[in-house]
C-alpha cells in the first residue's frame, strides 16, 4: 500500500512533500517550476522562568499569506498556469512542510507540516468519504512516526482549525502537524497528573475519566471501539472529546480498521457542529498522543474538538480568567451541550 | 479618606456597591429605584481530572448584556429618567457586584465586581488624571482586602479589558475584580515554579527574574521604584510587564505613594499601546497578586499589559499551538516590541 500510492518529491526551495494516494497508479512526477526564495526559517525557544514554560518565537512569520482569494490559494494543485505549493495538477491528500512555519531550522529545531485532506478547495473534512478517511490517517500515522525520529523532537501534535473567526487563514480544507523540540506544557501537565495518579492510585488516569464519562450522562455518539462525549468539565462551548475505549497511546497503536472508526466517528462530530447552528461553526481539532520516548503508560490517544461558538451570533473569547488567570468560564452547560450535540446532524443520535 | 469619600449603599437586587471619591463631599444617597429580579448567581465549580483545573461553568451568562448603544449603558451614571447600576448622578469610582457574574452563590461560591473608574462614558483609563488614579487604587485595594476575607475566596484577581476586538462587551471605561474559590492554575503553577527556584537555589525567583530583566534590553520605561519591561520570553506580540524593584506581595502591601507611582506607570504604558498603531490598540491587563493566605514569600506582585494587535490590520488568535499543547508563538520579536513602545506615546522614551 505504502509503494505506488505514496510519493515524496522536493519542493523548489527544498522543503519535502509527500503525496498520499487513494490507491495507486496516479501520476505525482510534476516538479515545482517555481522560483522561491531559499528557505531558512528561524524560530526561536525561550523560556518563561516564571511558569516554566516555553515560547516560541518566529518573527519571519509576521507577513505570511492571510486569507488570499480563492484563485491564489496556495493549497490547491497547480493548473492552468497557476503555480501552488502542490506541483501536481491533482492530489489525493498531501502533506508538506510548512512555507512560514512556527517551528524548524536553527536554534529551535522542531518542524511544521500543512496536510491538505483533498483538493477541492470549497470541499471540508465532513465532507471526505471512507476511502479519503484512510488515506488521511494514513498520512497521519506515517508523519507522526517520521517526526518523532527527527533530531530533538519531543511531540508530534496533528490538529485542524477550521473558520476565519478562530484565526485560520487559509480555507482550503487542511491541517497542520507541529513537531515540537519540547514536551508542550499542556502535555506535560497532564502526564504530571496521570503519573501522580497512577503512583497514588494505580491504572491509567484517562481510562478511568473514559470509564466515568460513558456512564456521565454526556455521551454524544459512540461506536463499538470509540466514545465521543462532553466532558463534565468543558472549557468550551461546545466541547467533544472521542477516546478508544481500550488504552492506546499513539496513532500509529491503532490498527487500521480502529483508525477508520476513529475517522469516522471524528467527521460525524464535525457534522453534528455543523448542524447545532444556521451555519457551519468554526473548529478547533486536537490529536493527543504519546510524547516521543514518553512513558506509554501514561499518555493516551485522544480527539478534542471544540467550536469557540456559544449562540449563532455569539464567540466565546478568552477573557481574563482564561488567558490572565487559566480558569476557563464556560457558559454553556456540558449536559446541554450534549443533548443538542446528539440531535444536531443528519446522521441523528447516536449513529456514525 | 475612607470615612466620606466613601459610601457602600445596596441595589434593588441587594447587591452591594460602593462609591470611592475623589475626595469628601459628594451625595452619593440615590437610591437604586428600578425593579430588578431577585439576585441569584448560580455558577458550579467543575474538576478537569486529566489537567486536574477547576473549571467555571456559568450557564446564566448566556444572555448578558453585549454591546449595548451608549445611550443604554449599564455603567453610565443614572440620569434624565435613564436608571443604570449606578443609582447616583454622578460618580469618580465605583465597585459593585456584577448582574451577570461568572463566579458567586451556592454551590460555587466566589464573587465577581465590576469597577468603573471614571462616569465619563467615552473616556479611558489612559485619559484619567493622577487624582483619579489614586481613587482607584484606593478602590483596588479596598476591595483585595474586603474580597480576601469573604469565606471560601483563595484569590482576588483585578483586572482590565479594554477594546470589542477582544471580546469587552461595555466600552465604558472599567475593570473587573473575581474572587475565586480556588487558586486559578497559572497562579499555583506560578507558585510552584518559584517555590521549587527557592528550595534549589534560594530567594525569590521574580525578584531575580525583574533584576536579569532591567539588564536585558527590553525595559520600555523606569521609575525610581518600578520597571516596565517587554519580558524576554513575551507570549504577545506586545507584552509589558510592571514590576516593583522591592519585594511586594499584594496590592496592600504597597505604600501609598508607591501605589501612586504603579498607577502611573500602568497609565504610562496603556498611552504607549494608543501610540503604536493609528487606531487605539485593544489591551488585557492583568493584576497579579499572592494568593489568600499564600506564602508571601513565593508570589510577588506584577501587571501584566498585552495587546493581541501584532499590527495595524492584524490580531494574533489563540491558535491550535496555544489552545491545544500550551505552547505560544509570538511574531513578534520581543526586542522589537520593547524598541516600537519605548518610542511610541507623546510622553518619550523613559518618561512617565
Amino acid at each position: 500500500m505504502d509503494g505506488d500510492a505514496q510519493r515524496a518529491v522536493r519542493l523548489a526551495d527544498g522543503r519535502e512533500l509527500i503525496y498520499f494516494d487513494d490507491g495507486p497508479g496516479h501520476d505525482r512526477s510534476a516538479r515545482d517550476r517555481r522560483d522561491l526564495p531559499p528557505f531558512a526559517p528561524s524560530s526561536q525557544l525561550r523560556l518563561d522562568p516564571l511558569l516554566d514554560e516555553w515560547v516560541i518565537v518566529a518573527a519571519h512569520r509576521q507577513h505570511r499569506t492571510n486569507l488570499p482569494a480563492a484563485d491564489a490559494c496556495p493549497l490547491c494543485p497547480s493548473a492552468g498556469g497557476r503555480r501552488t505549493e502542490i506541483p501536481a495538477p491533482g492530489y489525493h491528500v498531501v502533506t508538506f512542510e510548512n512555507r512560514y512555519p512556527s517551528l524548524g531550522g536553527p536554534p529551535a529545531g522542531g518542524r511544521c507540516e500543512v496536510v491538505c485532506f483533498t483538493d477541492e478547495h470549497g470541499s471540508s473534512f465532513s465532507a471526505l468519504p471512507d476511502r479519503r478517511l484512510a488515506t488521511v490517517a494514513r498520512a497521519w500515522t506515517h508523519r507522526t512516526r517520521e517526526l518523532s525520529r527527527l533530531p530533538g523532537v519531543r511531540y508530534v501534535f496533528v490538529f485542524e482549525n477550521r473558520g476565519d473567526e478562530i484565526g485560520a487563514t487559509l480555507q482550503h480544507p487542511h491541517g497542520q502537524i507541529y513537531a515540537y523540540p519540547f514536551v508542550p506544557s499542556r502535555v506535560a501537565r497532564a502526564a504530571e497528573v496521570a503519573r501522580r495518579y497512577r503512583e497514588e492510585r494505580g491504572g491509567c488516569l484517562p481510562c478511568a475519566v473514559v470509564a466515568a464519562e460513558r456512564a456521565g450522562g454526556r455521551v454524544v455518539a459512540e461506536t463499538g471501539r470509540f466514545v465521543a462525549f462532553v466532558p463534565e468539565a468543558a472549557r468550551w462551548p461546545f466541547e467533544v472529546h472521542i477516546h478508544p475505549l481500550r488504552h492506546a497511546a499513539s496513532l500509529p497503536d491503532l490498527a487500521e480498521d480502529e483508525q477508520a472508526e476513529l475517522m469516522a466517528l471524528y467527521r460525524d462530530v464535525l457534522r453534528r457542529f455543523e448542524g447545532l447552528f444556521e451555519r457551519p461553526a468554526p473548529y478547533m481539532a486536537h490529536l493527543d498522543q504519546a510524547p516521543v520516548g514518553g512513558d506509554a503508560g501514561l499518555a493516551h490517544l485522544s480527539m478534542r474538538v471544540f467550536t469557540p461558538r456559544r449562540a449563532a451570533d455569539k464567540l466565546k473569547y478568552l477573557a481574563a480568567s482564561e488567558s490572565g488567570a487559566g480558569a476557563f468560564i464556560n457558559d454553556v452547560l456540558p449536559e446541554d451541550a450534549a443533548r443538542m450535540l446528539r440531535v444536531a446532524g443528519s446522521s441523528g443520535p447516536g449513529a456514525v
